[in-house]
């Protein structure tokens, strides 16, 4: 079991294995401070993150890279293999599963759900297209607890509602629409409609200057 | 030109949108109260957000749901076209060139980029893939102004400078790398790998209890 993280300091956990790779084939140490200047964090911040993994660095040399990407890599659960499913085949759904980067990352996409019927039994990169009263069929024999919900906007609601009935104990929502889950039920919101908002009004009003 | 506005309002807006757009066929009239209880957010939070649109609500009549429909769709503009091109035509890349629906939301890819001899010269869903020396003279061709990075994480700050001395004056960036851009640069970053930890670490955490 791991410790629950604030998720500030979750969202700043990849940066940091990122930046740690980048610099492992040429240096052993890297120093809070260094780190800081580079990603632009606040080095206390940097120092509290890391504690809660159990990594301190040392006086003078800094965090030893080798150790802090092995610690990251192992909180970060990326190389274990966690099973989802994609509940809407559809335009961004297929595209989850044309993603193999995802794998690279944990994410094993074990099957497909739709209403269509001309997607239902047909497969996208390798992956199955069911029809979605099969959910809970579908999970007993995969044991997939992650479903992805790339479904249009009016069926979010519902479709979540039948996730969480089928056993799914995560909801990953892709959805412009804000989801109610039971308590005991992870969602995590990725909202590329409201990231497209964000930076259409940035452009927008940053042409004013 | 439109006012900037906090980044917590541009991604409840969505919200909002998502929602108008479910009772429109039904109601004529939706109250904050409504809203607040059904979305999960503070009924003064709603009116303050809607006053940067210069929505505001009728004396126990509530909001016009035509009026925020329209006011929302405007706003949020998702119904102009944006240009834009994919830095890295690999598998993420190529997964969000597969996804039609950011069409849907004005989002439209003009061409795709990449260093793979084998990818350059060729289409993915009728988008040119055209090689990484080549993004100034896309950008004057096509006037597209925003850079979606999807490159590996090795490259991403090379390749956003790179996008930036191209004349592309927004980033959205999909790599586990924290860039830095020049401050008249956009930035926006989706960060897929940081909600895969999220979700991870709330279903591990969670089994606790």
């Amino acid at each position: 079991m791991k410790p629950r993280l604030p998720e500030p300091t979750l969202r700043r956990l990849p940066w940091y294995l990122a930046y740690v790779k980048m610099l492992r084939n040429s240096e052993e140490y890297v120093s809070s401070t260094r780190i800081s200047r580079d990603l632009g964090v606040d080095a206390a911040r940097i120092a509290k993150d890391l504690s809660f993994l159990g990594v301190k660095g040392k006086t003078r040399m800094g965090y030893n890279i080798a150790e802090l990407e092995c610690a990251l890599t192992g909180f970060l659960d990326f190389t274990s293999s966690h099973r989802a499913v994609v509940i809407g085949a559809g335009s961004l759904g297929g595209a989850l599963m044309h993603d193999s980067g995802l794998a690279q990352y944990g994410l094993e996409i074990v099957a497909g759900f739709d209403v269509n019927p001309s997607l239902t039994g047909t497969t996208v990169c390798g992956i199955p297209i069911y029809d979605v009263s099969r959910l809970q069929e579908v999970r007993t024999q995969t044991d997939a607890r992650i479903a992805i919900l790339t479904v249009p906007y009016e069926l979010s609601q519902q479709v979540a509602d039948e996730a969480v009935a089928a056993g799914y104990n995560a909801l990953w929502n892709f959805t412009p629409v804000r989801i109610a889950v039971p308590d005991n039920v992870v969602i995590v919101n990725t909202s590329i409609y409201a990231h497209l908002a964000l930076i259409y009004n940035r452009i927008n009003s940053s042409d004013e200057t």
